[in-house]
């Protein structure tokens, strides 16, 4: 998918919601567990009442992993259905990865090749020969960890009050080859920070975890985060595919995501982005 | 395994010796690419031929997941088939996985409890709580990015010349919960580097890769780097599973680890551990 693609379905859904599909055992439904794929048949039920509300989605990898062989078939199947029934959808791989060159076009073949993912999360720390092997992939992305939402963040990200971490990434990663298809990953949490950031990286997408659960407002972050293509997916994971266990979960979630798309929808008419 | 047996196994084989497991399709020999699990059959006869010389598997992740979910079954078997026929070489996930708390638990149970490796490689850049999940679990051990041999490096890991990134990831790193169960990467070709870090994290085990195919020197990384209780695992995987692609790769593979065997041989002499 292209970044122009992805705006228009912006436009058109009045919407920036990333659905985060974490499928665990124990919270997923108890009607579910006895099934012979139930992480394909929890995620399948969230995709089929949620995708109107949202324009992406980003399933965990980690979730999936967790029961091995199974879990990993669990996702393919998830994904291929994501391409098969939401081909407009832009796919996000939370996998953050991070490897040297030959290990990194391996792990953008798992992603966009095996997969056909549209994106894959991915950790700065090892540099630009970790990162730009998955930007040589054309129309495909790379979100980069930026600044996160988590406590830990603090240990390395922020702890300069000169020039942090987080901003020595935004800003060196964009000298790398085809940084036009980088996106970063940015807490809500930190709020504060995102006029900075917006800043350093004008033309950017940014993830934007935590709203909700965490603690982010979604007005403030579109307040000081979006630009003139809008600029922004808010991700949103427990607050809706875990929302309710009963039966109707999926319904609650559809219902959770409409209400997060209504916001979403007040916030593009408020900063008049497409008007 | 705890790190006491790890040492006695050094001591036992003179060999510090991990054999990174890294299958590609395109490098493998051509009379294996038609088998049902290629991959398997790859690892199996390396690890039939090398598991005297060593004392550590390292199998990377992302060459297995290039293959989609069959290539997550050929981990699985490699790696039930290192504890069936290997019970006390270490097995290191080279994953370099990183997320926070709750997921972080995930990739730990896929590592640890589904496949039962020993250890996996982790990205420091989410911080305390994107690490603490992995040393949460007894006699596992998290070996903790710090300064890697690739050229990317410099982008972030040491641009500063005081307090250095990857300084800062030892230390604070050693405030962690359990960090007695974290070891630490640390490229060989940066061997200049091993005194300081050694003067930071005295304790922990170093896993040093590039020692060869990338330029380090053994001698120089023992001198700088070895501790009382050697306190390293030098790896190395081309070198070794590519030594030849002809129907004897893996005779050819047995006879590299077993030069690498010796000379670390005579390194624990000169170094005096043992004696």
């Amino acid at each position: 998918m292209t970044k122009e693609q992805l705006v228009q379905q912006i436009q058109e859904k009045s919407s920036f919601l990333c659905v985060g599909l974490d499928p665990d055992l124990q919270k997923i439904p108890a009607h579910l567990r006895d099934l012979e794929d139930p992480f394909f048949a929890f995620c399948k039920a969230i995709i089929d009442h949620t995708k109107d509300y949202c324009v992406a989605y980003k399933p965990n990898t980690a979730f999936f992993e967790a029961r091995g062989a199974a879990g990993w078939q669990s996702l393919e199947k998830t994904i291929a259905y994501l391409n098969e029934t939401c081909p407009n959808h832009f796919i996000i791989a939370d996998a953050k990865r991070g490897d040297i060159g030959n290990t990194a076009t391996q792990y953008a073949r798992a992603f966009f090749e095996q997969m056909d993912c549209d994106a894959v999360t991915v950790a700065p720390y090892m540099g630009r020969d970790s990162v730009e092997p998955f930007l040589a992939f054309e129309k495909r992305f790379c979100v980069l960890l930026a600044l996160t939402s988590n406590q830990g963040a603090k240990d390395f990200q922020t702890t300069r009050e000169e020039a942090p971490l987080y901003e020595e990434v935004l800003t060196t990663s964009q000298t790398y080859a085809h940084s036009e298809r980088l996106m970063y990953v940015v807490g809500a949490t930190k709020a504060e920070y995102l006029e900075r950031i917006r800043q350093l990286v004008p033309a950017s997408f940014l993830l934007i975890p935590g709203v909700g659960a965490q603690g982010g407002k979604l007005d403030e972050v579109c307040a000081a985060g979006m630009n003139k293509e809008v600029g922004l997916l808010v991700n949103s994971s427990r607050g809706i595919i875990y929302a309710s266990s009963a039966e109707d979960f999926a319904q609650v979630a559809g219902e959770q995501a409409r209400v997060l798309q209504q916001q979403m929808a007040e916030e593009l008419k408020k900063q008049r982005v497409f008007s």
